[in-house]
């Protein structure tokens, strides 16, 4: 593997780049990685204060002193952290220069570190290293890219615990499991001149169950791990008329509309979404629902509407609660869950329009047996009770101390992986040769190893890297 | 002039700030400087690998490991560099933190730092500490902004030699000689009961000519340095349709518009910077000359352009060489140069329109007697010609390892001073009391003190640190 990539990103090569974004500020970061680094930088820097060359120097110490040319004109005045291999992210020889944040002076010293051999970095390349020197497995790595994207809580704390290794552990777990199975295959394997039966049968099938337990487990995280990474996807749904565009704006106004501006969505999209305590929401817009419709084009809308219910995890049923007698919406309501049955929402009401009634009916809860919320959306009263029931139907429904798989290559992995399972278990249900069956271990294997990186290819690392910034 | 300053800023607080643009991008660096920067680091900071607190620390060592909340929640895996006092940026304890460059790893840690009891520095605030605790003299400190905001070679060099303390050295120099001054004058205040004239005079004139020399060196040197740090200003003239547009297009073409982006500088003159061989050109555009106008309107213009010829070093003098014969150019170009005559420009005559001559006119240089290069603007020949004379016009006057002056402030202060030593001169030749002339002599410290910050005041202070980046 390490050959083929090869072809793409020579890694004997010594890298810089600039690891901090470009502009005008008080520092900036050059990192250099490679075989050379250490020397290179001790072509560039003079040493001021202490007299050691970076070559002398132990490794995690800054040394402060002049970049300078050839020709001995000093470029800048700078720190210089010194990392030895194997003691460093890369895993090679390293040495960060905290220049002035001058984009002239970033230049400058790139431009001399190029000219002494060194070449610029590709997108992910230090950590593509890190990847390539055993420092992290390819699932780290790929975290490391999710945690510098992380823009809320809940994104932050699933990349942070994938980065530390948490899902790795479990994947080598499973892949330890999976290499006891093949043990016990084995020993049939020496047997099998024989012609008997498994004798090890319950035993190849508990452990076999086992893993598609946990395999199981980690795959339905995955609905959760995905929204917590992409925003919980909330519906805002009720007829026409009841406030539902009142409500989304009063949403964004009482959280201060943190909208994160994500590449790739849409505008519309990137409108709704609201980080409330560190959880983002993407609330989705609908149509007003009108039942029994007789209007083709309205019930294309209508259909629309269930479609974008189907997205979602939390509805918000929006109804006008001056305008609406218990029984009508005590219907419609049930009529709305018969719609949505199985599919497994949180539906909170909302009783909207409390500002045009004198009093707020009492008995209302006893009668709907659904939470429900008294607000008004014009006067942005009791919003507040809307965001705190959406952070604790969230809070309560995540274990951030179990592993959630929040990418998709991973999740497709682990599919793999368990239909891979699935045809050993028939296989051995069916009696089929043992060798057979290792062949099928090993398919399972491989797509086990594909989220590690133990299997890969130049296509996953490309796609993988060249999805990070340069300079990590 | 400290307890003045402690007004504005608590240089007792522990302060902390985001030191790289804000942004997502590999690293992002997070400073804390003052007397608890250590203790703070410690509480938030569990190191990995190996178990030394940052207390425990050396200066200047490089430490891995996890930053943290009060709860134990991880926010980020870290490196954080410690700098022990004395031997910091500031003076003071310092840490810098280098997280993952992301915005909500960013705002987490400030805040956590905060919760700990820092607070946000303010612009130039870790500057300014180091200028309090004599890391710099406020000259050098204010090129450390220069350094910052440098865009090109000249700039750049200005910057950093005032920032090594090129410009200091020849200040406090200037300062010991007037306080030799002083002390052959309190000479003199021994004898003064014996009403006797000045027995050095001639000592103290010799004195006060070379300290005069010196600083009109200096001040003669802002003109330089004053167009060096701003963009050489070129004045493009000649009479209308001679193709002047044409050739500032070529110009900016062949340069590929490295077009600096000043802020306050409106949008015309900022299309007009090009930075040719690491010097700024501030190219501008002059209405075309026309001799013995009637037109009043026209007459203004005409106007409007000498005084932009009076702002240019360089000026183009642009013709049309397929309709001018040689008699017509000598005479115009007599005619101009009478008109600029004691202003000191460099002329470059540019003989335009060559793709309109069959052959390139002999003998004319002996002729004009002036450097002519002949072009075609709309054919983009020989544009490298006039970038190439007017590098060589620059750096043939440039002298970077003499002092050059490029700060306004320093220029006034020198003027200031300059004055004062004049009125002791004539203090002298008058034979004005000794007692008096001290208090001259003061005033002419005081002035050289405003330059490195032996005298300041918060005005001055906040002017000057209010332009740095945070982080600073």
């Amino acid at each position: 593997m390490e050959n083929l990539f090869a072809n793409i990103y020579n890694t004997n090569d010594t890298i810089c780049a600039l690891a901090t974004p470009i502009g005008i500020s008080a520092l900036s970061i050059i990192r250099l990685s490679g075989p050379k680094a250490i020397l290179i930088g001790d072509k560039i820097f003079k040493p001021l204060k202490i007299d050691t060359n970076l070559s002398e120097a132990s490794t995690h110490t800054l040394h402060y002193g002049l970049i300078h040319t050839k020709d001995a004109d000093v470029i800048d005045e700078v720190l210089i952290g010194v990392f030895k291999s194997p003691n460093s992210y890369t895993g090679e020889d390293m040495i960060e220069i905290s220049c002035h944040g001058s984009i002239y002076i970033q230049q400058q010293i790139l431009q001399l570190l190029i000219d002494q051999g060194a070449r610029l970095a590709k997108h992910g390349e230090y950590t593509l290293r890190a990847f390539l020197n055993k420092k992290m497995d390819l699932s780290q790595a790929e975290a490391v890219a999710d945690l510098i994207a992380s823009n809320s809580k809940t994104s932050h704390k699933l990349a942070l615990q994938q980065m530390r290794g948490g899902f790795s552990n479990q994947i080598e777990e499973l892949r330890k499991q999976l290499l006891d199975f093949t043990s016990l295959i084995e020993l049939e394997l020496d047997f099998s001149d024989e012609d008997v039966p498994f004798a090890n049968r319950d035993k190849l099938s508990d452990l076999l169950n086992n893993i598609t337990k946990e395999l199981n487990v980690l795959i339905s995280s995955f609905s959760v791990g995905n929204v917590l990474k992409n925003g919980i996807p909330v519906a805002i749904i009720g007829k026409p008329n009841v406030g539902k565009s009142t409500l989304l704006n009063a949403l964004l106004n009482e959280e201060k509309a943190i909208v994160s501006e994500i590449p790739g969505t849409t505008r519309d999209i990137i409108e709704d979404i609201i980080v409330i305590n560190g959880i983002a929401f993407r609330f989705i817009d609908t149509a007003g629902l009108r039942n029994h419709s007789s209007d083709e084009i309205e019930s294309i809308g209508i259909e629309k509407t269930y479609k974008k219910i189907d997205q979602a995890v939390i509805i918000l049923y929006v109804f006008d609660v001056s305008q609406s007698s218990f029984k009508e919406i005590n219907d419609d309501v049930s009529e709305f869950l018969e719609k949505i049955e199985d599919k497994n929402k949180h539906l909170i009401l909302i009783a909207n329009k409390t500002d045009q009634l004198i009093e707020v009916p009492k008995g209302f809860k006893n009668l709907v047996e659904l939470e429900t919320i008294f607000i008004s959306a014009k006067r942005k009263e009791n919003i507040n009770l809307i965001t705190d029931s959406l952070i604790k139907k969230i809070e309560s429904q995540t274990n951030y101390n179990n592993t959630i798989v929040s990418n998709v290559r991973h999740y497709e992995a682990l599919i793999n992986t368990l239909k891979s399972v699935e045809i050993i278990h028939s296989g051995i249900d069916n009696n089929i040769s043992p060798d057979l069956l290792t062949s099928d271990i090993r398919t399972a294997l491989h797509y086990l190893g594909e989220i590690t990186g133990n299997i890969t290819s130049d296509d996953i690392l490309n796609n993988i890297f060249s999805n990070f910034c340069i300079g990590k």
